[in-house]
C-alpha cells in the first residue's frame, strides 16, 4: 500500500486507529477455546466488528510464535483474511526484526512477500545495512523503533550522543538511508512531550504510536504535538480494545471501545 | 544448560566452535530439494557430520521464517533432533528479539519452553524491561547484541554517550539487570580490536562471536583479546562451514572446514 492510499483511507473513515491483535489464549473468551483455531476465530470476530472504525491492524508476532506452528498458521490465516476481505486496510507485522544484510532480506521476504503485510517494525541497533534491505520493497513501509512506549526506553534511547539523544540520532541517520521515504517510526504515546522535537526532524513521516490506553498514553497530547497536514499518525490500541470483555459479547465490546476512539479522532480531524 | 556444562563440553571437545545453521534453499545441494523437508535433511546431515567438532549450533530464525509454516516445522525438527540426539550440545536461537515486557515474555516462552533452545539472541534498544523477562528462565542464557559484526555497527553502537560508546553503555547497564549472570553478549569477530576494552567491563561473561570466515574476522585476534580462563568464547561460523561444497559431499566438506577450525582452537587452548 502507498502512503497516499493510507491517507485516503484515513480521510474516508475519519479514523487513524490501528488495532493491535495481540492474542493471548489466557485472555480471550473461554467459549472460543472450543474452536479449531481459537486465535483466528478471535481475530476474525474482532475484525468483522471493527474494520469500519480503524485503518490498520497490527498483530504482534510474539503472540503467534508463542504457540509454535499453530500460532504461525493463525497469523497466516489472519493476514490472508484481511488481504482478501479488507484489502483497503493497512497491515503491520509488529516483529521488531533486524539483522545483518542478507538475513534482513530473508525477514523482509517473509513478512512482505510470503505473508503479504504492508509493513514491518524493525529495530535500529544494527544500523544502515540491517534496515535498508527492508526499504527496497516497493509500496511497503519499514517502521523503525525510535522512542518506544516502555520504561526501558530511558535506558539507551534518551541518552545523549554528543548532546543529541540516541533516538534523535536514529531519526537523523535513518533519513540518509536509501529509500528512506519508505520509513515510518515508532514513538510511544507515553512520550507525547517529545513529539514536537521529533516533528522538527521528521516533519512528514507517519508515526506508529502505541501506548494509548492500557499503557497510559493520551490521544489529545499525541495529536497536539505529532499530527501533520496529512495526519501522519497511526494510533495503536491493543489490550484496551480487544480485551474490553471476556464474555460472548467481546467483539461488540471491542467495537464500542474502537468507536469511542474513532469518535475522538473524528473530532480532532474536524478542528 | 548451565554455563559450567558448556565449559565442560568445551574442554572435552577442545573446541569452542558454534555452527550457524542459516539454511538457504538456493545454496544447498540440488539433490536435497527432492527430500520432503530439504532444510531439515540438510541440517541433519551437517549435524551428523560435525557434532563432535563443535559445542553449539545456531539456527538464525530468519532463514526459517522466510519459508513460513514449512520453515518453522524445519526449525522445530532441527531443535528436536539436537535435543534428542545431542543433548550435550548448546543451542542458540539467533532471533534478535526484544519487545515490551509482557511481549518479551511471550518470545522467551516460545524459544526456551516450546522450542527448547538453551539461549536466544536479544536486541538491547528497548532497555531493561525488554530483556529481563528472558533472564528469569533458569539455566537459559540471553545473548544480548553488543557490538555486531556488520558495517552498520558504526551507525549507532560505536557512537559515544558522554564519552562512552553506546555498546559499552549496553554492557555496563545490562550488568545491573536482574539475573544478569544469565547474560552472554554478541561481539563481532570483525571488531576484535575492541575486545580488550570489552573484557574490562565484562571479564567473565561468554561472548558469541560471529564473523569469522565469510565476513573476514580472524580467530587468533579474537582469542588474543577475548579469551578468559574458562575460554568465554563461542566462535560462530555459518556460511564458511555449511556451504563448503554444494555437491553430494557437502556434509563431509563441512566437517573438513569445521575440523580445520577445531584444530586451530585446540592449538590455542594448548598454549
Amino acid at each position: 500500500m502507498t502512503t497516499n492510499q493510507l491517507i485516503n483511507q484515513i480521510k474516508k473513515k475519519q479514523s487513524f486507529l490501528c488495532i493491535g491483535l495481540d492474542v493471548d489464549l489466557n485472555k480471550i473468551p473461554k467459549h472460543l477455546l472450543k474452536e479449531e483455531d481459537p486465535i483466528f476465530a478471535f481475530n476474525k470476530a474482532i475484525i468483522d466488528a471493527t474494520h469500519h472504525l480503524c485503518v490498520a491492524y497490527k498483530p504482534n508476532t510474539a503472540f503467534y510464535e508463542a504457540y509454535g506452528i499453530k500460532g504461525w498458521r493463525s497469523l497466516e490465516k489472519t493476514i490472508n483474511y484481511l488481504n482478501k476481505n479488507h484489502p483497503e486496510i493497512y497491515t503491520i507485522a509488529d516483529a521488531k526484526r533486524g539483522d545483518i544484510g542478507n538475513t534482513s532480506t530473508m525477514y523482509a521476504k517473509a513478512f512482505f512477500e510470503d505473508l503479504g503485510f504492508d509493513s514491518v517494525t524493525v529495530a535500529p541497533y544494527m544500523g544502515k545495512d540491517s534496515v535498508e534491505p527492508f526499504l527496497t520493497f516497493k509500496d511497503k513501509h519499514t517502521i523503525l523503533l525510535a522512542l518506544t512506549s516502555n520504561q526501558g526506553a530511558y535506558d539507551f534511547q534518551t541518552k545523549t550522543i554528543d548532546g543529541v539523544e540516541v533516538y534523535k540520532e536514529v531519526l537523523k541517520t535513518s533519513k540518509t538511508w536509501k529509500n528512506s521515504e519508505n520509513l515510518m517510526y515508532v514513538v510511544g504515546a507515553t512520550k507525547a512531550e517529545y513529539l514536537a522535537e521529533i516533528r522538527q526532524i521528521i516533519p512528514e513521516n507517519f508515526l506508529l504510536v502505541p501506548g494509548v490506553g492500557a499503557q497510559g498514553g493520551n490521544l489529545q497530547d499525541v495529536c497536539k504535538y505529532g499530527m501533520t497536514d496529512d495526519v501522519g499518525l497511526l494510533i495503536n490500541s491493543s489490550r484496551g480494545i480487544i480485551y474490553a470483555s471476556q464474555s460472548e459479547d467481546f467483539a461488540e465490546a471491542a467495537a464500542n471501545k474502537a468507536l469511542a476512539l474513532q469518535a475522538e479522532m473524528k473530532d480532532i480531524l474536524a478542528k
